[in-house]
């Protein structure tokens, strides 16, 4: 069966945007990342940046972000919290993406939403606290925060995140075709390694 | 930094022990799996058998599993489980070993007793159910136990063993350079890849 599409988790910091981007323009495939927010956003009638901050993250637990039908939402229902509204909407759009087109998604849960497909392949990317130091202090700059406390924050946030909503632990190898360390592998190693499977897939009965 | 040994840690029926075997006879190292089993006996006096069934399996709870010093068992400390001194013993010959050639090690938590060289790569290697059902079927034929059966147990008891001696969970991608699934990449690129990278390793800053 031909591969359609690629879904990439990564740590924060280890390159995983980078690996996604490089392979959508090599094998010509669309990306979505922030393009998935903006989507979710059109269909949703949520803000952006509230979907960017809580699209991957802990689900909020406070009862105030608790909804209530409203004409604007009518999609929202009684009971529903705004995170886990924001769950079932991004799960369906990522659902919708795998149909229209060949793709590279980025983040999300698309890994556990697209595991039925034969056509898909999932990869997790990591790399250790030194690498993805220097990485986002290269990148992003220096914050109020140091490097590790926010590569430890955002880590634990998408894994409660992850685990709340799939039941599975983030990062274990099971759940992925392959998981690559960018530190001691290259960017580019993970790049070919990847596009190289998504061309030539192994043939197994189906 | 060149490289200089590969751990392989895998799940039951994955082909992680054919993957390792092929690495050694492309690369020209040393191969350790049941030779590391006849070296620690020798060491100890353990009879093979034992070691094979105990030194990747659930530590022995029971308290009759504990050894008292014994003019033949000079090394045996008082109060130190039969599987504790299997570990410490293990972990120790699978140190000099490291030191002693360049080599491939599978199983034994070898990525754990290593994970502080730089000149060691470690690999996970996994395979859905049905791929290694059909694996075990092929090379070892039927039992008393459906196939099910014998994964579920053989893989909790890894999980287990490696939890107990490491504090880390069995398959967490971090703890490894790159996971593979052998069900959808296939063998030989399973090899070829880790073959690329222990012959052409990144250069980092030491």
């Amino acid at each position: 069966m031909e591969n359609r599409i690629i879904t990439i988790s990564r740590e924060f910091g280890s390159g995983g945007r980078t690996v996604g981007k490089a392979l959508a323009e090599r094998l010509g495939l669309a990306y979505y990342d922030k393009e998935l927010v903006e989507q979710v956003a059109t269909e949703t009638g949520f803000d952006p940046s509230y979907i960017e901050e809580h699209g991957e993250f802990a689900p909020v637990k406070s009862a105030l972000a608790y909804f209530f039908p409203t004409p604007g939402h009518p999609g929202v229902m009684r009971g529903l919290s705004a995170a886990d509204f924001l769950w079932v909407m991004q799960r369906d759009v990522i659902l919708e993406l795998a149909e229209k087109e060949p793709c590279v998604i980025v983040g999300r849960c698309a890994d556990y939403i697209l595991r039925d497909r034969r056509d898909t392949i999932h990869v997790f990317i990591h790399a250790d606290m030194e690498f993805r130091k220097a990485r986002i202090l290269r990148l992003y700059g220096e914050s109020d925060k140091t490097p590790e406390k926010r590569l430890q924050e955002k880590d634990a946030k998408r894994r409660v995140n992850y685990k709340h909503y799939t039941r599975q632990e983030w990062g274990m190898a099971q759940n992925y075709d392959l998981t690559l360390n960018t530190a001691t592998l290259g960017i580019d190693r993970c790049v070919d390694i990847i596009a190289d499977l998504f061309t030539n897939p192994v043939s197994r009965e189906e």
